[in-house]
């Protein structure tokens, strides 16, 4: 493909692109393919002959949009967002034109310093404490996403951890102390953390015990319970090391309570003694909130923390991937993951003027990924950001009043909360099992008819079902539609009514 | 942005990435920007309101290009190449523009689809034994880059030889027997094994050692060197679990002996028995030439190994990142990293014809990568991609040839291999240091000037230069004229002869 036929081609994939984005809310929401349908559409092995690009393009409409579902639409209101937008998207197309695996500063400098430089603007926007930013001992580094990010402070902690409290010994003995010790540490995690946390301790090697959470809480996760399990993990001769607390659990998105968990902390493991308990704050979507003043006092008490990680790419008008991870102490992360042989020095990273990100991550190499997240601070603009999140969570509030209004068929479990409410059916018949029953049969049809598309979740042992919607193209009018598409299709299930509903089919749009 | 804004500011990104690509060998190779240049000419927070993309694209040229180091010009021939071409810069767009964390089959099935087509299309390609294919029990996953793979697979070596030989355990006990035995396992690597394998070792909480090479095996891990680096761990009451074999090593592009590895370990710790040892064979580079026949003989072993790695983003034309891990048997990564939460449940993947391939990673959420390769693989067509590996293959000889034909200057001293030949200075007056003083200074000097940019190692002792160009643009003209920078560069500061070379200063192509 020379310049000229990529001309050609990125114009007919723009124009491809535009009219996706201008008719996504035609399409099925959520693919209703069968599994393995795209292997029947492709050959077995690659072409001995190149292709021209109209060839493969028209392969775009015809096998890969049916098997897509379409976070972008309006009527995507599962999971939580992961929004694209068009700067981003040219964020994108540059980092791919300008590709490095920018695994050091001067493999392209550009690379690193403007990583530092749009990581220091989020920080200040988000309203992080100075000692997250890059011009005290802190920083931020963009990674994949918030379970890559907690993988690398987890083991940032551990091996911080084991470290300071065997500093007096050397040589073998170390080792095998370190080996030894290894063997009791545990990390904490709130029951309602998202399972990343739990699955970066499998892969850290240690421990994981899960801290309760109750109804009457809201799901939050208590400095009382913090303490309890501390004290238990001690009891059992653990040696808890990291703790894993929540803005925005995936579920609900409850706010864990920072305040009384960094006076816990500080009680039983303080800050910056050796045998600290290493604090995450894991924000992934919700940390977007804090663009406003409105929720930047859920930021007061992080300067007793470690690190604490958003996803612009949820939240925040950027595509996937755009993990933001911030760090109070870069000095631990680089002691955890450095290993610098030959043919990585050069004099520049040799002098200590700049920044390797390689030895904040655990890969080697690295995308130009602060291109499409300068594109998009840019493009909106502080008040630009501020505007998007708060339609949103005005969007939510909308909705949960909506829910109220029919408290003859919905009961609100949480929220609102950024946007997210959680709610179950009220069944014809009391009981707990009857709920479950048809909370799961309400929840499966509307998303086998597709007209929305909603997850469910179990918390306290309820079935539940999530709805949040957020991404750029919402609007209060999908809103009031899911909740057309939800009485209809409760009062169809648990009281019989005839319905109008019906299953939307292909995904190609009219 | 709308939808017109976009389509007018893609255009012109378009253009500007194109006319990039026309002139970069105009622009100096390698960046030579002060540390911290690109701080100062930024302001100091986002915005408040939003810009315009005119506003925004202008400082792409200004800012940005005076800090890129140009991957892509034909005087790159440091480090390996990071290819980047025109269909693979489509795919992320649309993988942009499709969005989606796609951490399970249902958010987007094509995701999941079209990644186990092509990585099977690929698997063939390379000549990968059966037991890689999805259709067995293999198959493989797109991650980030080959230190991801690393860790990811030794995350699964070392929780499967812990599962295995604990078997007869259950409860405490059992978490108590896991948490000694680490202490004991120990991952192995040959000594020019990359730096990512001692990286995941320390990730993994694992201890790592490292098995000598010789120059006079041309710096391959030999069987023989591997048994006597399994019975000195076990004779020290360590238990080898994991072995890096590599194709195509960093610093010379050395071939482990592939043959002998695989007696050995059969005959220490054989596959498929409790206690194996795990063989991942890295071949991050060198992999791409794979799907030349004439190379696929190496892959003869490979049925007896448990997983291989290359990059498309290295050699094959395929921008990062495009990390292609296979396995043998995918149980084994699952079982390390599965953890399914109820809100990550649905009817697909609970019923087993679905592939997650969040459990073949370390992250949860994953772009839709496999859109750039399929069209990479269908733009080049089999023809075309081995014609792109041979030519770069006989540049290397070209280049060789030119090094030999003026053996008063230059020494060889590994290679040509895949295109990669590694040689010092001959200095005036012998003597080791002479020479690594030499070589250095030439080293130093060339890249100085910024006319090409290249790197150095330090093997068996001896400073070397490396020399690899094989990026799309790469030509023998511009090894050429590579050879001629070292020639003179080499006989000025040797011999003290008058010099033309001039630094290249500034990055605007003329």
């Amino acid at each position: 493909m020379d310049s000229n036929q990529f001309r050609d081609a990125a114009a007919s994939a723009i124009d491809e692109i535009v009219n996706y984005y201008d008719t996504i809310e035609d399409r099925r929401v959520v693919s209703n393919v069968e599994p393995g349908y795209l292997k029947k559409l492709l050959p077995d092995a690659p072409p001995q002959e190149g292709e021209s690009w109209a060839e493969i393009q028209k392969d775009i409409e015809s096998k890969i949009m049916p098997g897509l579902t379409h976070w972008q639409s309006p009527n995507f209101m599962a999971f939580f967002p992961a929004s694209s937008t068009y700067p981003s998207m040219l964020g994108e197309l540059y980092s791919a034109a300008f590709t490095a695996p920018a695994f050091n500063w001067i493999c392209s400098p550009a690379v690193t310093e403007l990583e530092t430089v749009v990581m220091d603007w989020l920080a200040k926007l988000l309203n992080l404490p100075d000692c997250y930013l890059s011009t005290t001992h802190g920083g931020g580094v963009i990674q994949g996403s918030a379970s890559e990010a907690v993988v690398t402070v987890m083991v940032a902690a551990r091996d911080k951890y084991l470290r300071e409290t065997t500093a007096e010994l050397s040589g073998l003995e170390l080792e095998d102390a370190i080996m030894h010790k290894r063997s009791k540490m545990v990390a904490l995690g709130s029951e309602m953390a998202h399972s990343s946390i739990q699955k970066a301790a499998q892969i850290c090697g240690v421990r994981y015990r899960s801290i309760p959470t109750t109804r009457a809480n809201n799901f939050a996760m208590t400095g009382d319970a913090v303490e309890k399990t501390i004290l238990e993990c001690k009891s059992q001769g653990l040696e808890p090391f990291f703790l894993a607390a929540t803005l925005g659990t995936t579920s609900t998105c409850s706010v864990d309570d920072f305040g009384a968990i960094a006076s816990t902390v500080a009680k039983h493991a303080p800050p910056d003694v050796p045998g600290e308990i290493w604090v995450h704050v894991d924000a992934a979507y919700a940390g977007a909130a804090l663009v406003c003043p409105e929720y930047q006092h859920l930021t007061a008490s992080f300067q007793h923390f470690h690190s604490f990680e958003m996803n612009m790419h949820k939240w925040l008008l950027t595509n996937f991937d755009a993990g933001c991870l911030f760090v109070r102490k870069r000095k631990d992360l680089i002691d955890a993951l450095s290993i610098t042989p030959a043919y990585l020095r050069n004099e520049f990273s040799e002098s200590g003027l700049v920044t390797d990100y390689r030895d904040w991550q655990i890969p080697l190499g690295r995308r130009f990924r602060s291109l499409k997240i300068w594109f998009v601070l840019r493009t909106y603009g502080v008040l630009g950001l501020q505007a998007h999140i708060r339609k949103h969570v005005k969007m939510g509030e909308f909705f949960h009043s909506l829910l109220k209004s029919r408290s003859d068929l919905f009961e609100v479990v949480t929220g609102p909360s950024f946007a997210l409410t959680v709610f179950n059916i009220v069944p014809k018949t009391q009981g707990k099992e009857e709920q479950d029953k048809i909370t799961k049969a309400v929840y499966e049809l509307v998303n086998e008819r597709g007209e929305i598309y909603i997850t469910h979740s179990v918390i306290a042992g309820i079935y539940v079902i999530r709805v949040v919607s957020a991404n750029p193209l919402a609007e209060e009018k999908y809103m009031k539609k899911a909740f057309d598409v939800l009485v209809d299709t409760t009062e169809e299930l648990r009281d019989g009514k005839a319905s109008s509903r019906k299953k939307v089919e292909g995904t190609v749009p009219n």
